[in-house]
């Protein structure tokens, strides 16, 4: 009997679906077998680490077509699997024959319940109790005299509710069909699609010029950021920094002894992955910063970066774990042009690897018993696909409310193929979206294309190491428009600080920062003039309200007559929350257009008139299904505008 | 490392993807690992009854993509599998890492010089002869003083043909993926795609009314068909009729004593499934019969029934093949409120299959061996899937060449199961599309939607049950017209006897022929004025003459102005068999509009005019990207147009 076309899958079931803890896991089918007859499926599930079943009963959505649909509910941060089970329901058959029959006028079916009855029995045998009752009493009144010539009455007897359920559950699955491979799903917690995040370096966190900022110092900026409405703190490395080739300001060879060095050239004396950086405070800092976050109710993403400074005890300790030259001395890392000579990259082919990967899952584990629950993955797509798959597995064992987010910039089937090994969520191309067909496409391939099962994207507006063309000549209503973009299009977004300043000086002709945090310690005034702290606060808390904006797939885009307009649609299942957002993509001009929104798109008889609100401005508009706006980026850059019933 | 994406793979690799013999089967992929080495991939394919791989080396079709392509020659009728194998090429890798260092300016490279020493030397020790000799000088070359400090000729001794090949034969793959499951491909016989049907009963060859048409009847008919060019021709069942609850004129219970029954219900005291009518002829006729079909380049197809009347001798011998009533008696066949009371149906679920099994494979093989290499399965979609799978794989695996037509008016997830399993055709829903976007949705789910690789259509016009009522309203147009759609859309098509008469007499209210011939004998003037002979002739020629014409994907719509001018382009890869043909769907009006032809879809620049003919009427016009057309149902319902270069 064949099973096909099951969802969700991912490749052939080679790899785990993605949901929610807390939603029902839709699973659908097509099942069909030769003849007549009537068929069952239930889709049976288990949490993956237990052995028994649960099954739940699958209903057929269009019988013409063969399709079949159930669902289960996911109640916990757990791995699941599922898979589906039918077979040919010989009662049901028979009472469907007997309707045709009767329909196109058959008077004697006598010979039919003769052939009923002896179905009934057969399943009798197996019944107890009340069940037994049932049936014994149903087949003394089909064997009752005239029957025969009473199909009406026949199938009357044979179609209750109450008979439906008893058969249901007692029938034998003499002919039943397993679905194969077992398909899985893994249930995140919510963090893992919905949150802002908000990226900064400890050492920036400081006050006083000069002075190098320290867990305590980031410790009270956290309510600065709760402010914004964040909810991840991302830090980029905190361990000690190594002493050999550490680099000086704007990526230069030559350091002053006062240059903090790069962070992610990890290691030095007073430690390695396991280690926070003496200049930042002790383990017991940090552990009062993670507590406050908590408090706040934020919480801490960490940087884990696989490669190390040549002052890291793994240079002695795990020689082997390195590449040398044929002079015997160990390789820096290097992309040519791109020199890192402050950073040994690991080699994953050494034959020593079970320790290596061993010790990575062993960092894991050290900072989750200091309360981490997520970590921003450096560089993912330079390490084995297997060595993530393992580890990522290994940790989600035990701590299944870990998230990881996958920095890979990388070509798309690498950064695809990271997130079906175990990546929760991964970095994308969303810096690089400009244009509204370049943004329309790439977001209709993250919902659209399949690929929303199992990769969940993390819309960052800028990182340390990307100050992107519109952000450098945009200026300050570049920066709110980018937010909008972000924080609307993506249910998880974030912004690496400076963002809320609107920092935009680039090291000429590049994408990177001029003066890159990435070198150098910097002290900001956090309230400076112009910044969009409070913008960012209202587009937060606007997420936080509307449930349609905490889901990835649930986006529509609507027809805009104007190119810098970019209009959309994003809903709750039962339009109780439906969000209507125009965007002006030109940072510098006053854009205006008619936007359109096909009634049917927002559950509207045509020619409805309906109420939207701008959640930015608390404007009321009258709308209808064709609608002028205008955006003038020096006042606000979009309308979210939420239809009112 | 990630292989992903192959095709062909019908559903996770469960079924063959279908092929045609001589051609070339292109396999793609995704392969990509971490990190930046270079990647060498082959397919490696087999007989699947052989056991050694032959390898094809996979190249890069879009590297950005990670996409990969090669192909394996089909160069028997027999069943392939192929599967693909990668690894990392470590002395291109290196090369490739010398090349970006010198590009951006390195100018020492003694250090990388000796790392290519090494895996140079690695691979010299598994090499002999010439080889040995080639790296034995490679490497001394490069131990040249100065070397290191000439990056460019390091490069350049690196880089030549002969070195490659070498390099390619010889390294180790030491960590060699190879994709799993393999993936099987059935190459067929050209004529499992392109090929014109002709279908008859036997006994309606005659030429005196009252008298039975016989096998030698048959045969004085068969140059007449080849004159309207067909390549098949199929009989209705031509084994001895079963006499109990025979039926009448129009399936009328009586039946009188020279009514012949239909000629479904098989088998009577002469024999069943494998004997020949004694009406019809003997054994020995119907072998002269096959053999002059053959010598006049003709296939004959017979019809597979797996059903008989009560007077077969199964009912006899294997009575627990049958279905019993309550009171023992043998279940006629029914699909309320439709009786058969001359068929008994058969009971796949009974405990003797295997019997059953080996007998229907036994008849297989009887036909085959007087001659018969087709075979149009009727209803296989009321047996089980994985008979079919076992018959057909049973006798493809002795006679790979026999063709399986699937006679399943069906719901559309079994027609396409039926195909998976191992149909070589089948029949679809053309008869039933009738209106532009009708046939344009139909034809694009059968050439674009993956079905394509496995189910391929055979279109027949009419049938003995299938009359439609375009044909009984529209008359000799509307049999032009849909003649031109049945053999210009699908490679493979078919019409039922009479139809090139024009018959359109249906019983009232229905789409069955009046006086349906199969349920008495019929005597034709085959040549009655009317007819269509010379327009199939003309038709089945361009098809035969027209490369474009027999292949099944290689269709586009093109646009046209109105909904009643179905307008679209076959062509071959190579663009050298471009053909346009506009059809008038409309049998009752003239139509005319203006179709367009986008310079790209037929290898043309912007503004190029160009010469069509018509193979019709063999009129030529210049055309260009817009063109005028007007059909006149009464002169020729269509333009089959060939670009002329």
């Amino acid at each position: 009997m064949p099973i096909e076309a099951v969802t969700p899958s991912v490749d052939c079931g080679r790899y785990p679906a993605k949901r929610i803890l807390g939603e029902h896991c839709v699973v659908e089918a097509d099942i069909f077998r030769h003849g007549r007859d009537t068929l069952r499926a239930v889709v049976k599930w288990r949490r993956k680490d237990e052995r028994r079943f649960s099954e739940a009963p699958m209903t057929q959505i269009n019988p013409g077509l063969d399709h079949w649909r159930a669902e289960f509910p996911l109640e916990e941060n757990a791995r699941y699997t599922f898979t589906i089970e039918a077979w040919t329901d010989r009662f049901s058959s028979w009472v469907s024959d007997l309707r045709r029959r009767a329909e196109t006028g058959q008077q004697d079916v006598s010979s039919e319940v003769a052939e009923g009855l002896a179905i009934i029995q057969k399943i009798r045998r197996r019944s107890k109790g009340s069940d037994r009752d049932l049936l014994t009493s149903l087949m003394s009144r089909l064997r009752a005299d005239g029957m025969g010539q009473q199909p009406q009455a026949v199938i009357d007897l044979c179609t209750s509710d109450q008979l439906a359920e008893v058969m249901l559950r007692l029938q034998s699955r003499e002919d039943a069909t397993v679905y194969s491979p077992e398909l899985d799903i893994i249930a995140d917690r919510p963090l893992a699609r919905f949150g802002a995040w908000y990226e900064m370096f400890v050492r920036s966190q400081g006050t006083q010029p000069g002075k190098i900022g320290t867990l305590k110092d980031a410790k009270r900026r956290l309510a600065d950021i709760k402010g914004m409405g964040f909810d991840v703190v991302y830090l980029a490395p905190i361990h000690p920094i190594g002493l050999t080739n550490r680099k000086g300001p704007n990526n230069r060879l030559e350091c002053g002894p006062n240059d903090p060095g790069s962070p992610w050239a990890i290691g030095n004396d007073f430690g390695g992955h396991k280690a926070v950086d003496p200049s930042l405070g002790t383990l017991g800092d940090f552990d009062h910063f993670v507590n406050e976050a908590n408090r706040l109710g934020m919480e801490i993403a960490l940087d884990f970066a696989i490669q190390c400074s040549p002052d890291h005890h793994w240079v002695k300790e795990h020689p082997r774990w390195f590449y040398r030259r044929p002079d015997r001395t160990i390789q820096y890392a290097e992309n040519p042009p791109k020199k890192y000579e402050d950073i040994y990259p690991i080699n994953f082919e050494n034959p020593d690897w079970r320790a290596l990967w061993e010790e990575q899952k062993n960092i894991l584990l050290f900072w989750i018993d200091h309360g981490v629950r997520i970590f921003r993955v450096d560089n993912p797509h330079t390490k084995p696909l297997e060595f993530w798959r393992w580890l990522i597995e290994g940790i989600h064992a035990e701590y299944p409310e870990v998230i990881f987010l996958s920095e890979a910039f990388t070509k798309p089937k690498m950064m695809r193929a990271l997130a079906k090994v175990g990546f929760t969520q991964s970095y994308t191309y969303f810096t690089w979206r400009n244009t509204k067909w370049e943004l329309i496409e790439y977001l209709t391939k993250l919902t659209k294309s399949g690929m929303e099962e199992y990769f969940r994207p993390n819309f960052f507006t800028n990182t340390p190491d990307i100050l992107t063309r519109i952000l450098q000549e945009g200026g300050r209503p570049a920066f709110k428009m980018r937010l909008v973009l972000a924080a609307t299009l993506s249910p998880s977004y974030g912004i690496y600080s400076g963002y809320e300043l609107c920092e935009n000086e680039a090291a000429l002709g590049t994408e990177e920062y001029k003066d890159s945090e990435k070198y150098q310690v910097k002290v900001r005034d956090w309230n400076r003039e112009g910044n969009i702290k409070d913008f960012i606060a209202k587009v937060n808390a606007i997420r936080r309200s509307n449930p349609a904006m905490q889901r990835l797939t649930n986006l529509d885009f609507l027809p805009s007559d104007n190119d810098q307009i970019l209009f959309y649609c994003k809903k709750t299942e039962d339009m109780s929350n439906v969000l209507l957002v125009a965007v002006n993509l030109d940072p510098l001009h006053v854009q205006e257009c008619t936007v359109h929104v096909p009634e049917s798109t927002i559950g509207l008889r045509p020619g409805d008139k309906f109420t939207v609100k701008d959640l930015l401005t608390d404007a009321a508009y009258v709308w209808s299904a064709h609608n002028y706006v205008r955006l003038d980026p020096q006042v606000e850059p979009a309308h979210i505008l939420r239809v009112e019933r």
